[in-house]
Parts: C-alpha cells; sequence; structure tokens
C-alpha cells in the first residue's frame, strides 16, 4: 500500500470533518469560534486522528463510526498546544510556521479558544454516534479523558514544566513525561479506534502495545529531529529544546542510542501487530514512517 | 422541609464524594493534584451540584446515582473560576477570601489544574455509573459538555472579557452573557439530575423552565450582592465589578428594577415546578433561597 495515499486521503477526511463539526467562525463569539479554528486549521499533521481511523479499520470497523472521535483527538491535541505556548507555559511565538494563537487573538482569547476545543471535544463524543453501541462509547469517552487528564497528557505537561532548567533529570522522570505528556494520547487514539471498530479484548491488548510503542518512537523521532533538523523544515526554531533546558531523549543517553532505540520501538509496534491481516498495512506504514519523516 | 438541613447534608455528601473522586492530593505530579484540590475545597457553596441532586430526587432518581454528575458539575464549575481570575482574565487576587489558585500555585499550575479539572468532569461522568442507561449517560455527557463549551459557559466568558470597560453595554449583550456564563451551566444541572432519575420528555421540559429561571435570578443577585453586600461577606472586593466597568444588571436597569426582576424569575421557577409533588420541595426551597442570600 502507498502510505502517502492513504494519508492523504484520510487527513482530508478529518479535515472535512472537523469544518463541519467545529462551530462555524462566524458564529458568536466569533473572535472564540474563529480563535478556536485558526489552531485547529494551522497544518496539524493529524496523526493521532489518522491513528484512531488506521486502528478501527485495522479491526474490520468503518472510517464513517470512527471519524467524530478522530476529530475530537485532534481538538483535545490542538487544545494543549494552544495551552502550552502560553506565555506562562513555554512562552512559544510560532507554532507549525505561524504565530501561536495568543499572538494572534491575545492570552484571554487563546486560555478560552483551548478551553473551547477541549469541551466541543467530549460534546463531539457523547453527540451523534449512530451505529455505536452506547456502552462501547461511554468507554471510548472515559479512555479518551483518562488520557488526557491529570493522570495523562496535563500531567505530562506538568511535571515537563518542573522539570525545565533543572541540571539533572533522569530516566525516569524522561519517561514519565514522554509517555504521559504524548504518549496518552497517542495510545488513546489507536485503543479507541479500535473500541469503536469492535476488537475483542485480545486484540484491544496488542494494539495498546503498538500504541505504547510508537508512541514512545514519535516522541523520541521529535527530540532527535529538534536536534538534526532545520529550522524551516521544522516550522519552529531548530533547538528550541536544548536552548530552554528541556529534557529530551538524545541529551540523556545521546543522539544514536536514541535513534537506535526509537528503531527498537518501531519493530516492537510491528511484532505486535503480526497476528492482523492487510487491513492493518496502514497502522504499519505509520510505525516505520515515524522513524523516517523530517518535520 | 429544612432547607438548611438539605442543604447542609447534600453539600457533606458532595464534598465526600469529591474527596473520593478527585485524585489524591499527593499523587504525582502532586503540585498540579494539590492545586486541583485547593481551588475544589475552598469553600464553594456547591448550588450547581446540590441543584443536580434536587432536581434527581423530584424525579423520584437517588442521591447515590447523581453523586458522579453533581461532582462533575462542580469540578467544571471550579475549572472556570480558576481561569476566570487569571493575570489575563480578570486578575483576581482573592476568591472567597482565599487567595486565588495562581496567587499560590503560579499561573502555569492554574492553567493545567483548570484544564485537568475539566478533563476530570469527563473522566468521572463516564466512568462508574451503575444503573443508568447507557444512552441517558451520553445524553447526560452531551447536555453538560454543551452547556460547558463556546455555545454556552466559554461563550458566556467570552463576551463578558469583550464587554468589559465597554462605554454602552446593551441589555441584549447583558442577557447573553448571564444566560451563557452562569445559567448555562446550572440549567445543564437541573436537566442532567432530571435525566439520571428517570425524567420524561414533559416534566424535563417544565425543570428546564426552573433550571432557566433560577439561573438568570441567580445571576441578577449575584450582580445585586456586588453592590449591596460587604467585603467580608462576599469574600471578594464589594463593588469589584463596578470597578473593573463589568455590564452588570443594576447598572443597566437600577438596584430596585434589578431585585424585582429577580423575585419575578422565582416566582416563574416555582410556577414550572406546580405539578411535582413534596419530593420537589429542596427545589423550590432552593428558588426562594437564591434572592435571600447574602454571599
Amino acid at each position: 500500500m502507498d502510505l502517502k495515499d492513504y494519508l492523504k486521503q484520510r487527513c482530508q477526511l478529518v479535515d472535512q470533518a472537523l469544518e463541519r463539526f467545529l462551530p462555524p467562525g462566524g458564529e458568536l463569539p466569533a473572535s472564540l469560534h474563529g480563535s478556536m479554528r485558526y489552531s485547529v486549521f494551522a497544518g496539524g499533521k493529524r496523526v493521532r486522528p489518522v491513528l484512531l481511523l488506521a486502528a478501527c479499520e485495522a479491526v474490520g470497523g468503518t472510517v464513517k463510526s470512527a471519524l467524530p472521535a478522530a476529530c475530537a483527538m485532534e481538538m483535545i491535541h490542538t487544545y494543549s498546544l494552544i495551552h502550552d505556548d502560553l506565555p506562562a507555559m513555554d512562552d512559544d511565538d510560532f507554532r507549525r510556521g505561524n504565530p501561536t494563537n495568543h499572538k494572534v487573538f491575545g492570552e484571554a482569547t487563546a486560555i478560552l479558544a483551548g478551553d473551547a476545543l477541549l469541551t466541543e471535544a467530549f460534546i463531539l463524543l457523547a453527540g451523534d454516534g449512530e451505529g455505536i453501541d452506547p456502552a462501547a462509547r461511554l468507554r471510548v469517552i472515559h479512555e479518551i479523558a483518562y488520557a488526557a487528564g491529570s493522570r495523562g497528557m496535563v500531567g505530562g505537561q506538568m511535571v515537563d514544566m518542573e522539570s525545565e532548567g533543572k541540571e539533572e533529570i533522569d530516566l525516569a522522570t524522561l519517561s514519565y513525561i514522554h509517555t504521559h505528556k504524548t504518549g496518552a494520547l497517542i495510545r488513546a487514539s489507536v485503543r479507541a479506534g479500535a473500541i469503536i471498530g469492535g476488537a475483542g479484548e485480545e486484540r484491544l491488548a496488542l494494539l495498546s502495545r503498538y500504541g505504547e510503542a510508537i508512541g514512545l518512537a514519535f516522541q523520541i523521532a521529535d527530540d532527535v529531529l529538534d536536534v538534526e533538523g532545520t529550522t524551516e523544515e521544522l516550522g519552529k526554531d531548530a533547538g528550541s529544546d536544548q536552548a530552554r533546558g528541556k529534557a529530551t531523549y538524545p541529551a540523556l543517553v545521546g543522539l544514536e542510542a536514541s535513534k537506535a532505540r526509537a528503531c527498537e520501538l518501531v519493530d516492537m509496534a510491528l511484532q505486535a501487530l503480526e497476528s492482523f491481516d492487510d487491513r492493518a498495512e496502514p497502522l504499519r506504514a505509520i510505525a516505520s514512517y515515524i522513524v523516517k519523516r523530517k518535520s
């Protein structure tokens, strides 16, 4: 299969669905809805929603049934970026080559746009879900909320912030940050897609292993890119992690060992999918792509 | 019935349940969980959770079945206060007589604590819900999320901020702020309780009318208190709304007309409950209390 075509098609479906699911930009309060849309359509790679769709397809589910949850995932991811970029947090002026939300709309609106996107995700998850068993939908909401909360993504961001500028971050702390800040939501994307697709517990467990492995590989690859990539490729300042004393995998174990670890994790992810048929090809291709991407 | 006893007992149940449902303060990241708990247990009146329980009881439901949703409501309310108090928003140093969250924990932690409380609400709503029909639970999640989002509470806060310091706010704008910023969540509390209690559509519609009326009455009473109350009674600076040029009901229509309107709304709320039996007594008592309270 051609991953580029698959990604392109799925990204288009996600973008069209986001367009449909988000309140219109002109609807009052227009500044709020405009700000929400600005960040959602600022060129994200749609990694989480595509993973969710691919996991659903891998177990025989339909793309259509998984689109609301996929979009909810992207809204949660986008809200987290808006809040992370705030002056009180990472204080970033650019994201994906564009001015960050608070640079365009001001801090107050950026805070509220993040709040509203997080909330919108749950409106979507609890809204129209034709054909999916209500108990399964509740489980999906619980999985996603848990992964996004204080024991997941927000907890990871908290520890990341507390660690910034510290002299010595140990591997356990860095691992906590990685598995929580990015890993939890990636794992939840894969699991949510699998649950919507009707996976049994055994296949769900295998897909969780896949999700955990690529989640960590993704973050290590991100750290490596921050060292090796160019500012142009990244759409943000290359070396910015290092500059602000952020804990990264390469800083702790070295660049080569980081790359080797990422490849190892991708192998683990592929092993978890061994018993799956051709419908898991997109998931396999995404795993390999993670360590090859340039931005 | 004695409202004081009822409120006291229900508040205790809510506090005990919040204690149980929130991650322990010592759990990592401890600063985040400590910050979440600080604001949740900072002396709130528990208006929304008690309304939710009372509405559930009014239609024959049990307190136990409604406690998770009641606590979720208080978490959402608390998150909104933490974010509203931030320097980029209302920049308040005190809330209910205590230093605001960001004054104690710093801005970054306050933002994340708000984010985590909002998320925790949905973990709770989608988690253990023994005995409640899953489809009804999905409806409750949708009601609450919708009321909290850009077309509800967050939208109201956005327009409130945009209106601050403007020379002329018309009654339509003020009404938008009131019905969205506070009204939506109060209405949703009543509706969620009714749905959990198994209300049919007719009684649900009546309780919505009740919720809308007391939601607006509550906000007008709040505005009146800001003018008439003492700083000691309020736990925040009396007259603070006026001082920062916030649009209020008394500022627009006058103090006496505001009080009259609040009483009229309470009458409307009581009328909506006419066909309900004694189990609606707490709801009736709460409606009357709203215009009599001092803080």
